[in-house]
């Protein structure tokens, strides 16, 4: 590693960081993983930088991670070979804002909450919302998604063009900004999702989206999670456009009330938004409200108050910590389903069933929009029997996912977490997943240990 | 090739046709390519027979081609290194559809046509529209798109999984039935679009859209192209929700007319069609009615009426034959830039320019909503330093498309006939692709000689 370090250094200076503090602040994770600590940090100002350090990693065989803000759920980020960290907060400029496309070129390390900062004056917005206020860059790489994917698609629909820097060092260019073209492999979509095994993305041009003349949300009471659901199902095969629609289960209502005095009447609830032109939004609201009428919702309400929004959204947002208040010193484990709309209610009932059938303290939240929830469960981090039961929990909900037509991941992504259940989803295609990463990453130097399941 | 055929025919019996006529019927091409001869044509009817064809083929080495409806303009189909031509029309079963989740599992040789018929008493249909009555397999392979492209998205958007046949003859899946994923890499993206270069797609499973509550039609004049591109560009960055706006110059009306006494105003025009409710559409109708006439439109008119639609719609369809009817005997080239929308009023105007200079025959069509343009040169067969002009006219516009942010191709592919400028559009990224497909086909016999440019 020694004389890594001294190439990194050479060009690099007081921006590789060797300290025991940077090590192990960039070994930290939101989940329940081990820390895991690179042997040095770097941080790169800029692609040129990027592609000397990959040169330099890869001469010397040594493993390379990019991290963004570490929001990740899934231990992504994690050098759990150790090896170089690559920080990517430092390039952190937006480079172009294009408001006549409605596109804009960033890098990696602008977050999302950022952009949309720099973003106000101009009528325009990014949409794609996972909760943290993650990097893009980061975003891109796991594919993410969150409560608007419903209306506004996820970080596959949302990036135009990438750039990024290969094993080798060589920096390649993806899409353009033209809104569609059909010349050649669709490397834009490879590298979106790939989670740092393929390459590290230097910079995105992403799509945005103007700002709705109405805005507004709502909150709608149920008193079973099976009439929510029932709801949420009518709606999309109705086809009305729903900005967002998420569903929360009354152990987590109980959670926000816990933890911020939500005063929620503790059962299932949905949490809506509705995006269009004023009188759309009202027309969209009112069919919205005899749909829920019809599967026994109560208290139906919207309002187009900016404040409610943001107070409504901000707690939705603070799930995965407010989760936490049911039992304190419990770690959570979160799974992470997404299922045709026609297969929803089953599994949010299986889960529930399954759950409940365990012992299990868990709450159930979902994207149930696009059939994505998650489920939230509670264990006593020095109980193994307890981890057990919940880690086959997990996988009794993503054999049942793969029977129901959908997937095990609808928005966390692999990482370390699931790689053992990606053959299930993919069969023979995890041979073609590891033929494209030997192409272009014969060292194994990026992120090795993750997305793939072991040979 | 002999032991080949001995092979095939073991198991396709009377599905191998080796005739002089079949051959011939499968080495034609709408565009002006010289036919290619395979050696056979194969007649699949199941997945697995694909995977016999390729297992066999590629124990002999020996070049595959799939083939759909044929109705390629950059010669996508030809066995132009001979081998097998497989066509797929005969897999040609909409194996279920799933209307509560919006979505539908086809085999490959199912068209785009003979599916919105099955699928009408659903309420659902399949949106993607690129004119011809293409093969939806055929349409995967390419990632066509069309006139409906600027609402509901290209090829890239609407298939949601695969079923592929490698060169190796494995069979693989990619994606699920759920409307998002972040497991693994995106295989679905990678070969929607690889034109039969990575492997053979024997199913899809595509998303349908709800038929609107109210559709409308209309018809827009202008006096000049700038204007009409003008209006086209004020709706989209206003987000004004097309379903399609289509322009055609006044050399393609005067082809409209002459083929089909369309009795149009010999002036440029817009086709457009809005979808949604009955008070969006007519909501949407007026406010681009403002745009227009602030851009100097004339007559605009709408109308729900089916039948006007679809005189419209079919007029547009084509226009690939009625530009014929501006000189007799001609054959047409057609370039296919696409531009990020700000740039399309240069994009276009250079084109008339250029075109004019030159002293070439041409129209302009264009699915202008997304930035995507054509134009239609007609040229002399036996006109060599005129068709070579044609030739420069399409590479200065490839040449601007590029220095604009855009691509060399929106929707037609690369084909035979631009892969000697996919290196100016992707550059390194080149070697990318190339390593991908050596990946996927170590002998080359996927439709070899496409897509990617010669080492």
């Amino acid at each position: 590693m020694g004389p890594l370090i001294d190439d990194l250094r050479a060009f690099l200076g007081a921006r590789l960081l060797t300290s025991e503090a940077a090590r192990a602040q960039h070994a930290e994770n939101e989940a329940w993983y081990p820390p895991a600590l690179p042997d040095a940090v770097a941080r790169p100002a800029t692609t040129e930088e990027v592609a000397q350090i990959l040169r330099a990693c890869r001469a010397h065989k040594v493993p390379v991670v990019a991290q963004g803000a570490r929001t990740s759920l899934e231990g992504h980020h994690l050098a759990t070979r150790g090896g170089i960290a690559i920080d990517m907060t430092g390039m952190d400029r937006v480079l172009a804002i294009h408001a006549e496309d409605l596109d804009v070129v960033v890098q990696p390390g602008v977050t999302r909450e950022a952009l949309n900062r720099d973003l106000r004056a101009t009528g325009l917005f990014f949409p794609i919302d996972p909760g943290a206020n993650a990097t893009l860059g980061g975003m891109a790489a796991t594919r993410a998604s969150g409560t608007a994917a419903v209306r506004y698609g996820t970080m596959r629909e949302a990036v135009l063009a990438l750039e990024v820097v290969q094993a080798d060092g060589q920096i390649i260019r993806t899409g353009t900004r033209a809104r569609k073209s059909s010349t050649g492999y669709d490397l834009t979509h490879l590298f979106v999702g790939s989670e740092g095994t393929l390459g590290i993305i230097t910079e995105l041009t992403l799509r945005l989206h103007g700002q709705p003349e109405a805005q507004s949300a709502a909150i709608c009471r149920f008193d079973t999670v099976e009439n929510a659901v029932d709801t949420v199902t009518t709606t999309i095969q109705m086809g009305l456009p729903m900005a967002r629609i998420e569903l929360v289960d009354d152990a987590m209502v109980r959670g926000f009330n816990l933890s911020s005095d939500a005063g929620l009447v503790e059962s299932p609830h949905l949490f809506i938004e509705f995006h269009g032109t004023e009188a759309g939004v009202a027309e969209t609201a009112a069919t919205f409200g005899e749909i829920a009428a019809e599967h026994g919702g109560h208290d139906f309400t919207w309002s187009t108050l900016p404040e409610e929004r943001a107070r409504l959204w901000s707690m939705r947002h603070g799930a995965h910590y407010a989760m936490r208040a049911l039992r304190p010193g419990a770690r959570s484990i979160s799974t992470d389903v997404c299922v045709p709309i026609s297969a929803l209610a089953e599994a949010v009932s299986t889960a529930r069933h399954e759950g409940d059938k365990l012992g299990l303290v868990q709450v159930i939240v979902g994207h149930v929009g696009d059939g994505n929830f998650h489920c939230g469960i509670l264990v006593d981090p020095e109980d193994r029997a307890e981890i057990d039961r919940a880690h086959a929990f997990a996988k009794t909900l993503s054999d049942l996912a793969l029977r129901l037509g959908g997937t095990i991941s609808g928005e966390h992504g692999i990482g370390l977490g699931k790689r053992s259940k990606m053959r299930a989803e993919h069969g023979p295609a995890i041979e073609t997943m590891r033929a494209i990463k030997r192409a272009l990453d014969p060292e194994d130097i990026l992120n090795p240990g993750k997305l793939l399941p072991d040979d």
